[in-house]
């Protein structure tokens, strides 16, 4: 009997496997340590984050730009690869959430079954880092929502380094201060939304730093501050536009709940907890800030079951 | 009798005036729309934020590496340049703060006068684009305290557009959605430090995503959120190490406010508002986490008064 090889969860590049390199099949990338499973799509765990993705085109709501991919998160199908249920916000899925929210760079691999003119013909082929920028629900046609995960490219003239080794992991109280040493820098490329800085002004002088849902503002030494999100989320795939009626006032607090779809807002502009799904209060406004219904139905149809 | 031009303040580059553009004077270069004032380091208001400095050797503690700038904020020298009074959080060096907050970028010029190796031998010469990634206190031997900021140069090989023109933002109301049109992208290159992951997981662990300051849970459907603050900043000049006794588990609004200077702690780690110099509460502690004073002692150096 052959005992299993552990896998050990790296974030980053793997020693010894640049990009580009080629394997046979999902036994070889476990073995490399480049991916947890051979049949999930998602090596991760919601408390870890998500260290690699498999595109092999077992999910039709998939979309492969190469440096810039739509990817549906895992779960729901049966065994022919039918979508018989939603997903859900679990395991693997909640593992890219975290690898999101941590800023952990993804492996994406992609294999010969994936219909993209960046799949390699046979086999797979480790095609580099990746970070989440954003995620929510989509609600297909047949009924069923699907998590969709927007991923960007992370320039390969770089190496991202010390994101963790599984051993300091495991032994955090070895680690001295003398250990740790001095903090490395890594210098990355990212994609920017320039966004409309007259938009961000007027959000926030009309609001007073106010946010529109807790009513709370930062106070800082040097002025008060607040953040200015978008319902409809800017860039591919939602599209939505850089202008007041698609922007609120809100604390960080807020803005993380918002965008990770904690709260969504219904067309009188009460707030709902998407957990409970009842209504917890009522959006701030004002009188010069109109706010597109529209807008709020979409960033509704993401979060809403 | 000549009509003063107006200056019309622009983020980024201005057309017409690439980075190494050469000035024979402040005259000049505000004509050219690139600094608003001819005496001013810096070029801004608490409201709008900063569009551009100049380094020009009037403060000892300025720090100049060429892509990384120790910049010292405006304020309390007399007219022979010495230091008699604190530097305060107003005017242009608020104006640094709201373009660290927002994330414009400031426009670097170098004058004649200062002693860098990046300084041109005569008149004035526009640097480039920079951002502002950190501010502090710097208490000064002779008991004053001015202000700082770390500025890090934005790749060269971008051109940071539409940060907000000044006839947009004169005129919000007649800003329509079919006007705003697509979101462009710009790819920039950005310093990143290379935080140990296993420091977050632990600190993440321990406090079980409570806030040490508010004692929040930013609760998302993938799971509770938190963010790791450091006390003492990673990088020059703070160099403060990446480990668990440099580091607390907040919320995001209370990391902003630990941040900026709204909150410092006491040695028995009291939890004091900067502005009312009161205590407002008391860190939540867990037994594995023990917190370097050292560290606590050096946060509260730039932030106390």
């Amino acid at each position: 009997m052959i005992t299993p090889v552990a896998y050990i969860r790296t974030f980053g590049e793997i020693p010894g496997h640049p990009e580009g390199t080629s394997y046979a099949d999902r036994e070889e990338l476990r073995l490399a340590g480049l991916h947890a499973h051979k049949q999930n799509g998602i090596s991760g765990t919601p408390a870890e984050g998500a260290d690699a993705i498999v595109l092999n085109g077992g999910y039709p709501d998939d979309q492969d730009d190469g440096d810039i991919i739509i990817y549906t998160g895992q779960g729901g199908q049966d065994s022919r690869g039918r979508q018989i249920a939603d997903q859900e916000l679990t395991s693997g899925n909640a593992g890219l959430v975290r690898s999101q929210a941590e800023g952990l760079p993804v492996r994406v691999i992609r294999g010969y079954e994936e219909k993209s003119v960046y799949a390699p013909t046979t086999g797979y082929r480790y095609d580099g880092l990746y970070r989440v920028v954003r995620h929510w629900f989509k609600p297909r046609d047949d009924g069923f929502r699907v998590l969709q995960f927007r991923m960007e490219k992370i320039s390969t003239s770089e190496i991202v380094r010390d994101f963790g080794q599984a051993d300091e992991a495991d032994q955090p109280e070895a680690q001295s201060l003398t250990q740790s040493g001095p903090v490395s820098r890594t210098e990355r490329a990212i994609q920017q939304l320039n966004r409309r800085a007259s938009v961000v002004r007027n959000i926030k002088k009309w609001h007073d730093n106010v946010c529109q849902i807790c009513r709370t503002t930062v106070e800082l030494p040097g002025g008060p501050a607040s953040e200015v999100a978008h319902i409809q989320g800017l860039g591919e795939p939602h599209n939505g536009p850089d202008c007041e009626e698609n922007a609120l006032c809100l604390c960080p607090n807020d803005h993380l709940r918002f965008d990770y779809g904690a709260l969504y807002l219904t067309d009188d502009l009460r707030i709902v907890d998407a957990t409970s799904q009842q209504i917890i209060g009522k959006l701030a406004t004002h009188p010069k800030h109109s706010i597109g219904i529209q807008y709020v139905r979409q960033h509704r149809s993401y979060w809403a079951k």
